[in-house]
């Protein structure tokens, strides 16, 4: 066993502190590795303030995890000291069930073992529950480790391992490509990216965003269109555009407002989990056949395909740059949109 | 013009009478069809009643229409005198949008002429709205008309012309066949045929109906698993099975319940237009990665592709025949679900 240093919030009405949290000896499969950068989700305060329920204090939070590979075990073959690592959401899953075997893991049909508040025997992580990136280290079964190809800086292709994946996998998996309009619905730290990526795939992109305020931003990194919601002509004049409209806001959007904006065939993909229930006119699916779908992250081998694709196209995330005490102002910010686009930690200010 | 003799609703609360309809003269591109089976769908009931708003009285409800060729246009090369025939939901539709080119004109941009009570010009019926099947005879564009092949007979091929591609389309859609498990969420109309072409498609087809009532029937039509879903045990057992779900079922099912019986990567399709939005918890999507979509018939080609693949495997719908004299009472009985399997009126008796 050794110990890192991690910042910690001690309940969910507590503030982030410094403390010492032990890791797992290196087994033959494992690869111990020094985080460099650690964004910032939505998720990790959802859980930090036990908004889900069922957190475990203290909670380190973080699976947006970019460093250096610190130490490997005598079994692992695809990494090396000094390699330049990342994991995302996922560190465990088990392994033999169809969504597992399809390379899925994120669907495990047990539940995937989560980078952070899940359960774990003591032999994995002595506390019981797994600790995530806001730690100066970190110990993963190789199998949850993706290689970060050096034409992307670690700062910004930490955000990448959750928020770049989450957007990549549903863009990938409803075809996102020449030829197809693509809306992204919020342009916050995972519609920023979408953006960047559903262009770079060479989809027709538009920014479905609150308000205009950042329009510039959006054309910049490759939407070819921008509206803004609060103006209700936006769903007159849209009316049955979109091949493929992906939901990135979290908030109790009127959903059947955005159905009618897609085409026959078309998908409209939620990724946020809205806390009431979407109410859908079932004539605005079956008049067109439409689809309402979810997606959550991907699995680590679309991960892994996906930061390559990230490499070649010079796509990172726009990030903020803190130090870990900044982390409480920082939730604040994220809580009130005001992020451009993604916080991410210096782990050396741990 | 010619006349004919047809059954009409002169109002939303009144009794179908016997009245004389005009129908147009047989055009280049016409066929004249003496109508010998007319099937009862729901949507009659609904559109007879005015439950939806709009209907034009008299009304002439049918859009499952199976008959003989009487006369065609100069230009009609597909179909000639004594040719056995349907007409589905569709008469007209645009002919030049991307869905009308795709061969989905039930999805036309421009909105599809109906088979009744849709508003055309007076030259193509002469009270300004179309009239459908529970007529002796029907005027329609040969691009709308489908050969009815000798394998099935005229009375048990009427009702596939909506409820067999209803069924149909869907389960192609979404790739119903060897190695999928289907469930048809009712056993009525719609879902007896859905049973026996998702059997004959290949798939492991299961029935969920309120109660085991049909159960032996439905074993009959090709299920392999028949559930009720009035016992709760049936929504722990399922859980996560099927890779598509049909519901045929119009009324307000609690949706997330069905949702949660999708593997990951499966799809439930809504057929039925319930007067409630659904309400749909995100969670139930995003963490399967499952769809819910909706499907409205099929396509003209397509409608005659379902046609000859019944043909092949020897499926029509298991009807009781009714006369023209009958359809109040018939009326009664489709809203208690006390039909086996779909009233076809037997247009001698109009």
């Amino acid at each position: 066993m050794s110990t890192a240093a991690a910042y910690a919030i001690p309940a969910a009405d507590g503030a982030f502190e410094k403390i010492t949290i032990n890791r797992r000896d290196v087994g033959p499969d494992d690869v111990l590795i020094d985080v460099k950068f650690a964004g910032i989700c939505h998720s990790d305060i959802h859980t930090a303030r036990n908004e889900w329920g069922g957190t475990n204090y203290p909670c380190v939070p973080g699976h947006e995890i970019a460093g250096i590979v610190a130490a490997v075990g005598s079994d692992v073959r695809d990494f090396k000291v000094g390699d330049r690592v990342g994991v995302g959401c996922l560190v465990g899953s088990c392994g033999v069930c169809a969504p597992c075997l399809a390379g899925e893991e994120q669907y495990c049909a047990k539940g995937a073992t989560w980078t952070y508040n899940s359960r774990v025997p003591e032999s994995a992580q002595s506390n019981g529950y797994t600790l995530g990136g806001y730690s100066t280290q970190i110990v993963v079964s190789e199998s949850f480790v993706v290689g970060i190809p050096e034409g992307i800086g670690l700062d910004v292709a930490a955000p990448l391992l959750c928020a770049g994946v989450t957007l990549y996998s549903p863009l990938k998996h409803w075809n996102a490509g020449p030829g197809k309009k693509v809306a992204i619905i919020g342009m916050g730290g995972l519609g920023h990216v979408g953006v960047k990526i559903a262009h770079a795939l060479g989809a027709e992109v538009t920014v479905l965003s609150q308000s205009l305020r950042k329009r510039d931003d959006g054309l910049r990194m490759g939407a070819d269109h921008y509206y803004a919601t609060a103006d209700r002509e936006t769903f007159r004049s849209l009316r049955g555009q979109f091949d493929l409209i992906i939901n990135t806001v979290s908030a109790n959007l009127p959903i059947d407002d955005y159905l009618r904006l897609l085409a026959v065939d078309g998908t409209l993909v939620i990724l946020g989990l809205p806390d009431q229930p979407l109410s859908v006119t079932g004539r605005n699916l079956a008049g067109f056949r439409r689809s309402l779908a979810g997606s959550m992250i991907g699995g680590i081998a679309q991960t892994q395909e996906m930061l390559d694709f990230c490499a070649a196209h010079g796509i990172g995330a726009e990030i903020e740059l803190i130090s870990a005490d900044e982390i409480d102002s920082a939730y604040e910010r994220v809580v009130a949109s005001d992020v451009q686009y993604r916080f991410v930690i210096d782990a050396a200010t741990i």
